[in-house]
């Protein structure tokens, strides 16, 4: 997957192969928003206007990269994570044995299939809140890129979101589809309110 | 540019090179989200169940491959954009002569540097328009990646808009960039109305 150039990852989003997918799809916006915080730091990192800031933007930049790499790699396991679901949808349901099993092998692999999303609308909460601060306290040249860094984590949120609640529909626990999705929600709020603040701080100081 | 992986991508963008930056950023995550239509597309078109939309699902496949292509190469024309720009921030400004020409410089280029993000932002509205077909006469197993497209095109044109306001910040002739805030702040306010319409329907569909 490491070798793909972009134009195969559209292609092979565009296709009807099951993955990648939204996860991918979501995760790779992700990962795209927090390399844009991590150019906001390496423009600002060593600057002597920044003197006073140089310790955070150098954590920031670790922490980034870190994150933009976590992201990249939730692609391939966002694709790993579709391959028991995609083998438990093809289990035989003619007799009421296998309806049995197959419902039990369901149940395990529509709550695995959660994680990913899940994990990748946490990566991306984490992004904004480094790109909320790297627009506070990195170079003022590049503060449209720290706002538009948190609007591509903010579509890598609600994108991811509509994973958890397509798996959390077809689950028969509806105790656990609940939790998943009031979890989900919450990431959800979360992450709209902080994007649109970063978003609306950002147009503010380019309009005045 | 078209041989570059996407870890490459990604960390030429983290890089302080100037660009790919927000503008590069907002055309590839759209260039993502019209694929994730033209995938519900592919995972439609020939099915029995769909057959009365097949006409349409073509069409759509059709726009949706010619659109992802358009935003991909908006990449590399973003980047083309800003060399002039740059140029004209280098230029001496020491005599009035040389800040009069620096200013008419500018003045040229500034307006230039907003074409292409007004266009990803183009773009990513008709992306909208096609992901919202998608979503209501797509396969409604894929209706989770419609979403998720029109989630990624809002993050873009969000990204992208910053770039027009950026660049409208410094021109000195106030009427023209009072014209292209407006022109922005339009697409931005359809933008986000019908990316969250698709998103909230899409929800509501896998909630119930």
């Amino acid at each position: 997957m490491n070798d793909r150039t972009c134009m195969q990852f559209i292609e092979e989003l565009a296709s009807s192969a099951p993955t990648p997918g939204g996860g991918g799809a979501a995760a790779f916006a992700g990962a795209i928003g927090v390399a844009l915080g991590a150019m906001v730091g390496n423009l600002t990192t060593g600057k002597k206007k920044y003197v006073a800031v140089q310790p955070d933007i150098e954590r920031m930049l670790d922490e980034a990269k870190a994150l933009y790499q976590k992201l990249y790699s939730l692609i391939a396991q966002d694709a790993e994570d579709f391959k028991p679901l995609a083998a438990a949808y093809a289990l035989p349901k003619t007799t009421p044995e296998e309806r049995a099993h197959r419902e039990a092998v369901m149940a395990e692999v529509l709550v695995n299939a959660c994680n990913t999303p899940l994990e990748i609308m946490r990566c991306a909460l984490t992004g904004l809140r480094l790109q909320e601060e790297m627009a506070e306290k990195g170079s003022v040249m590049a503060v449209s890129d720290a706002g538009a860094g948190a609007a591509l984590l903010q579509g890598a949120i609600n994108a991811a979101s509509l994973n958890v609640f397509i798996n959390a529909k077809s689950m028969k626990d509806r105790e656990k589809a609940e939790e998943l999705i009031k979890e989900t929600e919450a990431m959800l709020e979360e992450g709209n309110r902080r994007a649109e603040k970063i978003f609306t701080d950002v147009k503010q100081r380019l309009l005045g």
